[in-house]
């Protein structure tokens, strides 16, 4: 990790983390609906290592998209469509250390607490509070569904940057689609409450 | 086409449909999001030739997934658990035209207006209408976007099927994972209110 630690307002392991409303037997469901097994825990275990060295290079590919597209960044800025460096930063380790621990956490209750918090802080009860940015209430679901195609298409060539062969790049690939697609199930139960 | 025609139901040509809520602006921005362009509508064409001969056999193995998972068969059943052979029968037929219509239509103010018919059917306004079915009355989000990862992953094989080489194989199922990811977020519009 090439992250100052601690990382700012990266509450992971925090004690007083609420417990997430996602029962397990829920996260069973999705995980089941995702075909997510142990051949994909041990390709992101895998993905981990292959990523590690080159975080600060995907985020530049993930913050060259966001800033690339006005109707991305305004979420990063002012009401007025200021982009406010602060917060990006801020924002942009701890998008560093999602990327680890999307591969080398287990998904357990704690993991899914922090998932309700991620969720949160993409909507109108938390945004901004973490980073007191001066920045718009919330983040429209549909931008973060999304954002599936982009987070697993470019992250294709960094897990191929190993020197892995060709069934491995793509097992931990298809590891990585599963748990994004996973991530942002979960993450869409603030927006969508008793329907979710 | 292996479908009788007209497939009950289905009414994406009725000059009757309501325009969807969602604006031109809106969907420009997230065909952006998903890096969708002029390449990934000609992908889609070949996909359609490709897929066409098929459909049958994908959508025996969507049902066959879907059979095979209690949390997610639950939805074409009655409240007590029995599945409902008929619901479930319109809906293939239906589900084999959205695969067409996925890689032939124009994604235009028509499509976005059944777009959004197809999001309400999946909620509590419109679930079991169409079909006269005595389903359970709604379909949480969760399991839609979860969806996205099956319905991407097992097309792969078929795409693959019509002989065309890796590269074009893999535009093709490149694009139906944009087009998936697009219409998954248009869906949770109903879902999410003004928080979509
Ligand atoms: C697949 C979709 C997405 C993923 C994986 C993702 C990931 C993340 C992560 C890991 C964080 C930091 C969480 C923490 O505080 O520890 C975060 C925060 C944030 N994301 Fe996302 N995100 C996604 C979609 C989006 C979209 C589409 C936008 C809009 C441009 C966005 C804007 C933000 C903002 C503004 C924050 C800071 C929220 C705050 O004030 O705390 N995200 N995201
Ligand atoms: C990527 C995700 C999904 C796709 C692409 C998809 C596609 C479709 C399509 C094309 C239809 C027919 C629309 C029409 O009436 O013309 C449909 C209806 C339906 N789908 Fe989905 N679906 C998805 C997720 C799900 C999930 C997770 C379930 C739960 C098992 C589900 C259950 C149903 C049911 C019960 C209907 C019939 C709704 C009614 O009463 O009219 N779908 N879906």
């Amino acid at each position: 990790m090439t992250f100052p630690e601690p990382v700012p307002g990266y509450t992971h392991d925090d004690p007083g983390l609420p417990p997430s409303p996602v029962t397990p037997a829920e996260l069973e469901g999705l995980l089941a609906s995702v075909l997510f097994g142990l051949a994909d825990q041990e390709a992101l275990r895998l993905a981990g290592d292959v990523l590690s060295g080159q975080i600060e290079q995907v985020l530049d590919v993930w913050y060259g998209f966001v800033g690339a597209h006005p109707h991305l960044v305004a979420y990063f800025s002012t009401p007025q469509g200021e982009p406010i460096g602060d917060y990006l930063g801020r924002v942009r380790a701890r998008f560093g250390r999602w990327i680890m621990d999307t591969c080398r956490r287990p998904y357990d209750e704690r993991w899914l607490a922090y998932q309700h918090e991620i969720a949160l802080r993409h909507t109108e009860p938390k945004k901004n509070q973490t980073d007191h940015a001066d920045s718009v209430p919330h983040i429209p679901l549909r931008h973060i569904i999304a954002f599936i195609y982009p987070i697993t298409a470019t992250i294709r060539p960094f897990l191929a940057a190993g020197g892995h062969d060709a069934e491995q790049v793509d097992a931990m690939h298809q590891a990585w689609f599963k748990a994004v697609t996973l991530q942002v199930a979960l993450w869409s139960q603030p927006y969508a409450g008793k329907a979710w």
